[in-house]
């Protein structure tokens, strides 16, 4: 169930949000044959790069009030999207060693909020969400971060392994949790560097688990998986925010 | 909102459950003059010690379905609460010194299961809860803690302050987070340790942390006030696994 605050419906509505430059994240539209207007939004999605999918009328039924939708629906997000080069800029004038943090395809959004927050409260310049596959900046999300949402910028991108290669290019290194990977007491995660969570059910992508430089475990002696992504991001920030303080 | 399968209604109902052993974590009563078997349930929760309210009609049919409660409606717990020693009995019989996490007045369900599900991860042997004015063991919690409720005992206990008395008296110590306590990087954690985690919204109270050895502070560098209940436990834990570590 996602919050009605952050839908719209009705192709007007939809077609003004898009053209007026709203941060539209998604389009819901009708399966089957469209008319004109529908045909002009689908246009005016490829040409702003907005993410479309077709999809049954119960759905669009499901997520509109009194089915008003006229086939299409569409996920607005209330709050505003950073870039990558507004967090490295913050950073510098900070005079601080880059510390980003990149959250992989997160699903639950009391999870991105919740990193969010530790995003701002250890310091870190910015979080890094992908395009798709993931939770969005919804009203949930801006409530679990306590605020944390006005401070903290986040940067949407259409491809995370490709956005950390660039980083990379700039002096960054990457870590990303996994069980399989090195005690993160071991090693050194001091430095310019960004933090990759992975999705709650099956952790970081192999493409961008790949692409990092580091694998870091934190040591558990448990009888269960995993620690929910949101504590693990917590514990893996304060153990950068641990070895920092250390050596400064 | 609660979980409809953790509510039972009606009065044969609820003084079965009572009467049978149930875990009955609080019964709910219409306000007003009462008839003899809800005086009956009334003696029976005083007897076994089960909290009870009086409370508005309203309040009662939002809760059960169709309105049939006939004034009485009960929460009782999917999950058996552990009690202390058991706990002390695990850390005993795994040869390690205590390692208990006190949620005290975690009001979030979702927390407290994040909470249940790190205590089981970084080797906690137990968690302790109290009976008033805390999330319950619901489903909604044992479906966060990702499992870890089927192995991490949860004991519940009517007074917080003497329960870590009584601990301390056994040799335990006790450590609370708190924003105004020393920097947990300088604080010795090993040896047998409670970790007090406090509500959502005002911290650990007032009494509690009166009773604790030392505050523990985790650094922030943020514009917010304080990181996510559950995040602080597990970063708190992992400063305890990390010094745990390093002396052994």
């Amino acid at each position: 169930m996602r919050d009605n605050e952050d839908i719209i419906y009705g192709r007007n509505s939809v077609l003004e949000a898009i053209r007026s430059g709203s941060t539209v994240d998604k389009i819901l539209i009708i399966q089957g044959k469209h008319d004109g207007p529908t045909d002009t939004i689908i246009r005016e999605a490829k040409k702003n790069n907005i993410i479309f999918e077709f999809t049954d009328k119960k759905v669009l039924d499901s997520l509109s009030d009194e089915s008003k939708h006229q086939g299409v629906v569409a996920y607005v997000s209330p709050y505003e999207y950073s870039d990558v080069d507004t967090i490295l800029n913050i950073a510098e004038s900070k005079n601080e060693d880059p510390f980003i943090i990149i959250a992989d395809e997160i699903e639950d959004p009391h999870n991105l909020g919740a990193i969010i927050r530790t995003a701002n409260m250890c310091g870190a310049h910015g979080v890094i969400i992908p395009k798709r596959r993931a939770a969005r900046l919804t009203s949930v999300v801006s409530k679990t971060s306590a605020g944390a949402i006005n401070y903290t910028p986040v940067a949407k991108v259409t491809n995370i392994s490709k956005t950390i290669s660039e980083l990379k290019d700039k002096g960054m290194w990457f870590v990303c949790a996994d069980m399989e990977g090195d005690t993160m007491y071991n090693l050194d995660l001091t430095g310019p560097i960004g933090l990759v969570i992975g999705n709650e059910g099956s952790g970081v992508s192999k493409n961008v688990k790949k692409n990092c430089d580091f694998i870091a475990s934190i040591p558990t002696f448990g009888d269960i998986d995993s620690l929910n992504a949101s504590v693990s991001c917590g514990v893996l920030c304060y153990e950068i925010v641990r070895q920092r303080i250390n050596k400064g």
